[in-house]
């Protein structure tokens, strides 16, 4: 199997004008509305459309387990991921609450979890294998996995295009996928390993010790290092960022607007931009997290999130709780009066 | 007629350790929220329970003229005032937007606006005055008048509280109303005058340097200057001021939760919190405006905005974006399930 191939181009900007010029005739002060006015413009942009619309938003749930979880890179078990998958299943979990909280619909992928769900009506089945294989020995997954991983990311976003769905959270679930971001961080973007290892759900500091020192054999083990994303998501990934890399590129290409949540989604984005960059300007970054190395990857990025609560919780909350603010500045621009049709006076000379 | 007083205590804290194990037992790990389970634990002890609600949620908006502004304080001309006022029973305002987006009722006051609206189903009257006099000339308000203006707004929040609303944010419209803001917070924090002025609805550096001197002209000239909280509002406050004060300190007493909105209704909470220091307790402070001065006030009352957008609109608006992050709150304090109700094993010891 190949891997999915992408035909995605940046937004045009003809409408860009237009835009702004609605945006600054409405009933405020000039810029009044900060970063919302920037959202309206980018969400015109991307629909290109003076009257942009957000249609049946969904966040997607990516699910994998890691080979290399077992070695004691995570604070908690990897059974965990099962048990959180069931958790989503049930509505019990941060991002069911939030979710709905948010009018967002969830969507559940097991991409790859170590664990037999069953048929469930509400878990889509897009298991490539029963977790990686420890990339503290080999690769984590084949180029063929890996591309299959995608392509079930592709698939989901094409069933959600065709119910309408134009506006996309992305989040995960995934014991031990803290360390997979760190190594694709690092590879992708250049910067320090140690700089991009953190405490993931809550490693203490002597974890995060030994965590970068197993995250550095794990480079170093890797004589035939090569920096092109396919080969790096492949040697590291989790079968939940490859699947979210997939699904990403193939909402850009449907002009959907993403938004992107923590460290792990962000990681996958990186894999995204390097196969396409255009796909950056379909992008809300939704959040900065307490995990070291989002404010960097972000940085790198050159994204500003929209909130900073200290969050480090994954699953797509963070996407969940700046949904909201997205669906402010689209009902701004389309719903406030202007100055004219106000009759409202505007600022003297 | 005498100020209202209030009787204002701090919420109990009988329930803290409850809450917080409860928010600890959630299936995330610990303190993945962030500010979020900060917000969930205020809200528990605001309520004094372990199942907060947030019932009929509304945004207060008091307008309010200026006698100053005729000076040339501000970038707009006065009459936007009333016409923006218009703006919100029109439904065109970015307050109407956003409240409606975010759930809120709106209910817009006419505190002291300089123009007639006659009977309006959708606008309370609560006029004092067609406009506040010039505080360069002399007091914008007597006492009995910034009495009545703060009665006005315990008489509101009585209503709101008699529909069950247990939530209430505030916002405000007055051509000229930073001004006040500014010489307000020089007076009650003892902050230099020169940092908390600054470009309201949008002046330019000349507007700014020539705001500066009008206020350091309106502070000499009151050679018999107090530091009690009422004579400096009565002095510089607008009527719209006077009646978010004594409507906070009402919302406060009757253990409503307080969405603060941005430099002004910021200015009115300084007045609040002269008055009866408890009140704090019961605010969640929305966002941190670009106008300078706001950062300053959040600074002085040790309190950390939810949001960080470059907004500058007032009405509310901040308060009404916010909004979805408390509910948020109290939803996932509600409706998450445990460790031990979702069978998700705990972290590692």
């Amino acid at each position: 199997m190949h891997s999915p191939s992408f035909t995605l181009v940046a937004p045009g900007r003809e409408l860009a004008a237009a835009l702004q010029h609605k945006i600054d005739t409405k009933t405020k002060p000039l810029g009044a509305l900060g970063r919302l006015e920037h959202l309206a413009l980018q969400l015109g942009l991307i629909q290109n459309s003076l009257t942009p619309q957000l249609h049946k938003p969904h966040v997607l749930v990516c699910a994998g387990d890691h080979g290399a979880a077992r070695a004691g890179i995570s604070a908690f078990p990897q059974d965990v991921t099962w048990q959180m998958v069931e958790n989503f299943l049930a509505g019990g979990a941060a991002i069911n609450v939030l979710a709905r909280q948010a009018g967002l619909a969830l969507v559940v992928a097991d991409a790859g979890v170590a664990h037999d769900f069953g048929v469930r009506p509400n878990l889509l089945d897009t298991k490539v294998a029963s977790g990686t294989s420890n990339y503290l020995e080999g690769a984590a997954m084949s180029a063929e996995q890996c591309a299959q991983a995608m392509q079930h990311g592709v698939d989901v976003v094409a069933g959600l295009a065709a119910q309408g769905c134009n506006v996309l959270g992305f989040g995960e679930m995934g014991i031990g996928n803290t360390a997979s971001a760190s190594l694709l961080t690092h590879c992708l973007t250049g910067l320090p390993l140690a700089d991009v290892v953190g405490r993931g759900t809550g490693l203490d500091d002597a974890g995060v010790t030994r965590k970068r020192a197993m995250l550095q054999k794990a480079l170093d083990i890797w004589t035939e290092r090569r920096s092109d994303p396919l080969a790096v998501l492949a040697r590291f990934g989790g079968f939940e960022i490859a699947m979210l890399a997939g699904a990403m590129l193939a909402a850009a290409e449907r002009r959907m607007t993403l938004l992107i949540d923590g460290f792990i989604v962000t990681s996958a984005l990186l894999v995204a931009a390097k196969i396409a960059p255009a796909i950056l300007d379909y992008c809300v970054f939704a959040h900065c997290s307490e995990e070291s190395g989002h404010r960097l990857q972000l940085q790198h990025l050159q994204a500003t999130p929209l909130l900073n609560l200290g969050l480090r919780l994954g699953e797509g909350t963070g996407a969940a709780l700046a949904y909201p603010l997205l669906a402010a500045a689209c009902a701004f621009l389309n719903e406030m009066a202007s100055f004219d049709s106000a009759g409202v006076s505007e600022k003297s000379a």
